[in-house]
């Protein structure tokens, strides 16, 4: 303790925080020697600093006291609209007015977690699921429950009546899923939003990832499906993965009487999000940007996975599993039974490789020990190569 | 409930919120013919758009890429170690690492409630306090004990044992309160910090408008003479006055154990600031800008606080007193006992004249419905004049 500060008391939440050993382990991957499979980056190739900067330049010389002063917490009018309009291309039909502009995905895990769960409350997730999302979510202490997943992903025959009873929701991510790298396919979606309407369990679909798909045909959000079979979704978007991450922006949309609670929560929150970073990404996208942009970002997406699938089908045993994504970031790999990730990160990090063991993505099941998490996004080919035969040969060793 | 919805639960503290009366009134307010002494917002002459649109230019070409990039979860290394250098102003000797870049202020204030609010925690106030703390430190169930305050402003002689006991902080806004504009004096800020350090209870000094200060001395904040004292004390800070407050852009210092927990605490709640926003404040900032800048808002301040004043002498009676500040944005006003603040607003609302009435800035007080909060701020000379004609009319015939 410092000379300057006496005893104080944190709250039980506070309380309950922990730094995690993965986490200090990770800081290591900032040492420029290291190959680092663990990061979430996007790549910086695909941001669009020309076209932002022209953005912020139109914003500033054309309506800079709006872009500077306080804004209304449901974010700026015309980017709502663009948001709401843009939901057509995943066969949803919405009006602005359900749309509520956040400051970035994350916030709106916390402003979820802040609606939705009291200490003890019922959570339904997919077992491995989303990590920044455990991680706000726990905040609020809820009790997760697993769904039952497979090589498919989430399994909606296992949304029994027992899973379902008093839930406050179920978190899903549909596309190229964090951490697996799986898509949920059409028959599944189906199943998901019907039964969720049935047992009338709120339906909050994380769509982070859902542009960046370069394979196979894209499917119905569960917004749309889920409208459609009664079901109440609260569907999460961000342009972090189509512009760029460091702006900190996002969306959420859901019925009136949600959008009306979450403003809310949203001004106890932090009042409103940038009002300049809103207008000059609205500048930025309004006029179909987007639908250039993103064929470039994909095919770099694309190469990239197509580089470490390559090295693995190379270099790894036949005793190990993965998955081979349609999209977004991902790959996510199943070790030998008797092979512990985070023990496997110990020894990789001895050699300048890195990646995240897959156990702390298990929240509300036995967690599978024998996983781990590569992402192929941000490292050069000939690093990708190198990463995954030092990998191979240490699963090989052990 | 929209045909595409089902029943749902929300948790107990989302169910407490309510839409409040005032918001519902104040709506008027963005009506152009209204006179509306209600705004919190600072003035856009002082935004310094030219400046800020060079520093976005400037970092977009020449570091567009970490711009646009996650970042650390506690800020722009460069920009923390500008705060620290900058509290010297304030008396207060503090390392780049005591301090932790947030989205806002208001962001600050729901970090500090995840950090120390259990349901039913003590939490000291002033009464009346800060509205937007109040919201977020609700959103955590606390229980809100009042200081006692005079014309002074906070009472240290008030903080007794019983008061103090089990007290989780004391949030205090020493200069230019909101809502009342007064400011703490220096025997009371040494009796202040003295007596919160024999109680063990953390302080949390919200100061965002000491930077406008157009009357009187400058007097050390309550960080340095707590740390001198022995006292925890944790300082919010805000560009939002000095620069803009559609950046979002705040920060909070505290000794380095508590930093640690807000640091996981923001992870959970949007992962970190926005990049780019971050790096071009502090290309603005970083040789002296606000040395020059400053002066300029605050003459801008003390005319707007000066027609004000004058036109209050002018028309309000004398059954009615007010509050005469040295900065800041808000006067306070006690109207005769038997007129009731909101009562007031729904005449004056017809009349085409807002503010905020008092009562909601009263926690764990029994609240002063005969006041009244006016901001002087964004409406021109002519309008302040004809604005508090029509208050003192009204107040006459009440």
């Amino acid at each position: 303790m410092d000379s300057y500060t006496h005893p104080y008391t944190f709250s039980q939440r506070a309380q309950q925080l922990t730094s995690s050993t993965i986490r200090e382990i990770l800081k290591v991957t900032e040492r420029p020697e290291i190959i680092s499979f663990a990061g979430g980056l996007p790549a910086p190739k695909g941001f669009p600093i020309d076209v932002m900067q022209a953005a912020f330049n139109y914003v500033l010389e054309n309506k800079g006291e709006t872009a500077l002063q306080y804004g209304p917490t449901e974010g700026y009018a015309p980017l709502r609209a663009w948001v709401a309009e843009d939901l057509k291309r995943v066969g949803a039909d919405v009006s602005p007015d359900e749309v509520l502009i956040v400051s970035g995905s994350q916030q709106a895990l916390d402003m979820l977690g802040k609606l939705f769960i009291d200490p003890g409350s019922k959570v339904l997730v997919e077992a491995p699921s989303y990590l920044g999302a455990l991680q706000s979510f726990s905040l609020f202490e809820p009790k997760y429950v697993a769904v039952p997943t497979d090589e498919g992903g989430l399994v909606p025959e296992g949304l029994t009546d027992e899973c379902t009873a008093g839930a406050r929701f179920i978190y899903v991510l549909p596309n190229f899923q964090n951490p697996t790298g799986l898509t949920l396919d059409l028959a599944r979606r189906k199943a998901l939003v019907e039964r969720c309407a049935a047992a009338q369990v709120p339906i909050i679909e994380d769509d982070p990832y859902g542009d960046l798909r370069y394979a196979g045909v894209a499917l119905p959000g569960l917004l749309g499906l889920g409208r459609a079979a009664g079901a109440t979704v609260i569907r999460l978007g961000t342009f972090s993965k189509v512009l760029a991450p460091g702006l900190r922006l996002g969306y959420i949309v859901a019925p009136k009487p949600i959008i009306a609670k979450l403003v809310q929560i949203k001004q106890a929150t932090d009042l409103h999000t940038a009002s300049l970073t809103q207008m000059a990404v609205y500048e930025t996208v309004k006029d179909g940007f987007l639908t250039t942009h993103m064929p470039m970002v994909r095919e770099l997406y694309k190469e990239q996975c197509g580089y470490m699938l390559e090295a693995m089908d190379q270099h790894f045993p036949a005793t190990v599993s993965w998955t081979r994504p349609e999209g977004g970031m991902f790959i996510w790999v199943t070790l030998p039974a008797h092979i512990d990730g985070s023990k496997l990160l110990a020894r990789a990090i001895e050699q300048n490789v890195a990646f995240v063991p897959g156990a702390p993505f298990f929240a509300g099941a036995h967690p599978q020990t024998n996983t781990m998490r590569l992402s192929f996004v941000t490292v050069s080919e000939a690093k990708i190569r190198e990463g995954i035969a030092i990998l191979g040969k240490l699963i090989k060793e052990s």
